[in-house]
């Protein structure tokens, strides 16, 4: 009985993997679907010279909405006009003066990329790397190779929460790979291979709105979940970006074993799936549905940081 | 005579200013003259599917390229297997485990965006703000307004150190307007209205090749400078963005007066010039030197920071 | 009418103050009554040998009990044998290991040490230097040269929740001068010129049982408020030192007129009283009931930090 | 013969150990030897009513003297005059202002206790607990205990520069058992079972005089080191704490073999011995030639951080 399964190796145990698929040294994993074609392809869906960004803002006045546990960036100035009304600092010759500051940041504190190594089971991360490689910083798949090659492609935005009519999905409500094929429709568009998969739930824009007290009342973010069909098609579609306005890009459990993530595994750990999360895509959402246009082209790269479990990112969006 | 100039509001009496130009509320200066045909006619340039990003990286084994004073981004893991070897975190149910991490980092403390308020004279800062705006955080012309736009058009490499024939122009040498139009003729192509410009020193590249002993000796970076010719070509050139692989855009000082960074004064507070610093512009110039295609379209967006100085970016070319 | 009341320049138009007592560039008020006679004094108190330190642990599974907005430290290890195991680091020559850790914290943000330029009203603070002096660190009366002369003196505790009979007193339960002398009397000791004073509520110790949340529910300190008569015999009685089990040292409100912090002002910034605040005494007080010994010698130090608003502190009593 | 060693395990397979001494459970090690009784002989010791205290300055002109590879401290205001002046912060109801700042920094950074956990070899930390404890933060033998427990005791100044009529003492000169003996002679006292042993060389205050560069030029600190004479007399003598006003405390490396901080592991791992590092004993020191009074009560306690490898502290010493 499936109820009975309680670890991810049992429920994935049949899975696909794309391990070893680019050789034992890669550690950008599905970003190899992205070839040059691929990028010409998306450079084709630009036909407005639109221009979204799709990072949430970091330091609004409700603070930044991030996984229970971490906490929202410190942005601090060491120099302004302050400083030179007290004397504390003297203008440059000439003139010029200058402020500055500094940030303290969880590096998953805001809209970003998840490197591949990012999570695991088993003791091997992402390609069958050792979970030690993690210790004090990522030896392997950290999110440094994805920084490098940057992420180009065709995009399209499945509004779930425009197709089922609601503001934003409720908690931990489902979202099934029916709903993304029949919302898709509902656009008018087809999903197709190698597509970069943008998801909007309406969910993180309820914490600018209700602020953190409420957003995080009873925490269970809606999204997809593991199916094994679902898996098989990203599989299949070879999905090389999955991008959501969640904090984890997955519904928080799996609801029949209450298995904690399992997207994180099936999807990032054994396919090389990147993960772009806590992504802002009501002005998008907003644009599409009025001018029709669905797809796009992704442009984004995640801070160049070395060892780094994942970066920042504030993806531009061209239509 | 020249030389008795010793201030910013001397030597820059007669120079160009966009203030008010589009409107007193305006937060993003030049970045207005890239519209949706300048988006677009970035895209015309895209004919290979190449893809290239300029950040230099956060957290090399030689510490990070800043301004003196700054100091290296400071990252570390807060959680990964080490964690559960000691039996200090658990994993998720399931099975689940993750590594996790925060950084430390002046924001201007990477390749990054400044915001036009970032600097100053004459207690005004872009288009007429009070530089008291700028205390505790930008109330006015901070990165924000940029990060939330993006920055897409279409942009060129001036190869400057491969035009004069070196591996990185020297301490304090000059870039005249004179070196980048030549350079430009040499690479066979004309600067044009609008272009987002990156001039290559092969400077920053020293800093990973010689450390940061050899390079912070007798600091003075090569660069463009205060010429009266230069400013007004960008005014009637209408360049929304400068991007060069230095700390600062400039040489750091004026030759003749002394005065240190004048195009952060004309340039950036004056004309509205985005400045994008701490370039990665090595990959790109080597690609452009075997296939001579010197423009691309050029993608990046700064970090959405709320009242920051500047943000880290990581640009995207694509050619 | 007294409700009418609704500035600290009028509540305070008529206390005492000590400015310019100890000459014009004095950084440590009261503490200066602290000569080498009370610290003999304070010796003589050393009966048995007893020591407690008083600070709280920074770090609980709770966080540390800060003023709201201010946020709990944070301590990462940089160094451990995780990262030996991972080859991450090696050992030194001869084999030796380590461990390294940063904290990053609020430097108020666990027991401290206010400095006298903390707080203030009306653009003077301690000793009537201006408040300019405090933009981008405190030129004038920081926490330094507390710190450099250190705090030694004849301390007694006035256990008040005892003298009441309850756990801890209750939000926003005020303490009267009458209180602090009939507690005394209780004890059995009487309150002597330049005793260092160090007053138990009980509060302080329900953070850490009741946990952040119900801590901060209708955020409202019991202790001491703003009363003529206890300003004056604060004045008359040359009290150096105010320390208390609560996050600031007084009811956070005065009651008639709900002006904040009011003896921050009549007391810190007025008459250069030195505020100890987030004590930790529970340990102190149970011993004290129960060998009947009240007071000691009081010896801390703050840290050293140049230019900064207050330490943290880890007292140590000597009974 | 003896240069062949090239371990730990090797040049103190013969030490002694206090592992087992105060039971499988301790954390504290040979501060147990400071018992009731010690802390009025530590009393009896002030005679004249002088304070003074060893912590250096965080934050000086030059930075923190700090073992190569930390960082200074970064402290910086997040609210002081300059914000209330550019309306980003409102003063409290009545007018109270204040300043507020925040820390970052190497817990070992500036004057600080070890914990016993901090060092190691063989895997195993103080009184025999894994190594692997230290992972993520130290279970055991962590600085908490410490803090918690407090240092307070009979203390006395050996002023080795003094003696040997230096104003400090030279790269990588060993103080042997000998000096110290006829040191203590010179000063007419004579060193006691259980004193608290401070020893001054004169080193750190050459970083504030020579500035970081010429301090850290050919890094090689002078002090103590390893010699079996003198293990073999802190185990009888029952030395609980040693401090000195050097970074580590010892030699940077064993003559002989070059083994990197020996009595980290032969007096801190295998005794039990507190190390108080990085202290500043110029004006305890002018004080002790000046009145020839060397002994005194030593008072301190690290911050209470739940566990760190190590704390900052400020103690204080009474004449």
């Amino acid at each position: 009985m499936e109820e009975k399964v309680n670890s991810l190796e049992e429920l994935l145990k049949d899975s696909p993997t794309n391990w070893g698929r680019w050789g034992k040294d890669d550690e950008v994993g599905a970003l190899n679907f992205l070839d040059r074609q691929e990028v010409l392809r998306g450079i084709k869906a630009v036909r407005q010279g639109k221009v979204f960004t799709l990072q949430v803002i970091i330091g609004s006045d409700k603070g930044d909405p991030v996984w229970p546990g971490r906490t929202s960036a410190i942005r601090i100035n060491v120099n302004d006009k302050g400083y030179y009304l007290a004397g504390k600092n003297k203008p440059l010759y000439g003139g010029l003066e200058y402020a500055d500051d500094i940030i303290i940041m969880f590096l998953q504190g805001t809209t970003q990329i998840d490197a591949l190594g990012h999570t695991w089971y088993g003791d091997r991360i992402w390609n069958g790397y050792n979970a030690i490689e993690t210790i004090g910083g990522l030896n392997k798949a950290s999110v440094l190779p994805i920084a490098q090659r940057g992420i180009v492609g065709h995009g399209i935005l499945i509004d779930v929460a425009w197709c089922k009519g609601v503001e934003s999905l409720s908690a931990g409500e489902e979202i099934t790979l029916n709903d993304l094929l029949s919302c898709a429709k509902k656009e008018g568009i087809e999903i197709q291979k190698h597509d970069i998969l943008l998801i909007r739930t309406g969910w993180i824009a309820q914490f600018f709105k209700k602020g953190p007290a409420e957003f995080y009342k009873n925490f269970l973010e809606p999204g997809l979940t593991y199916r094994k069909e679902l898996v098989e098609w990203f599989y299949k579609m070879e999905i090389p970006v999955l991008g959501t306005d969640t904090i984890a890009n997955e519904r928080t459990t799996h609801p029949e074993t209450g298995i904690v993530l399992p997207l994180h595994a099936a999807l990032m750990r054994n396919l090389g799936v990147i993960f772009n999360e806590i992504l802002w895509l009501e002005d998008l959402a907003e644009d599409c549905r009025k001018d029709n246009q669905w797809d796009f082209l992704y442009v984004g790269a995640p801070l160049k940081i070395n060892k780094a479990t994942g970066a920042p990112i504030n993806p531009v969006v061209i239509k």
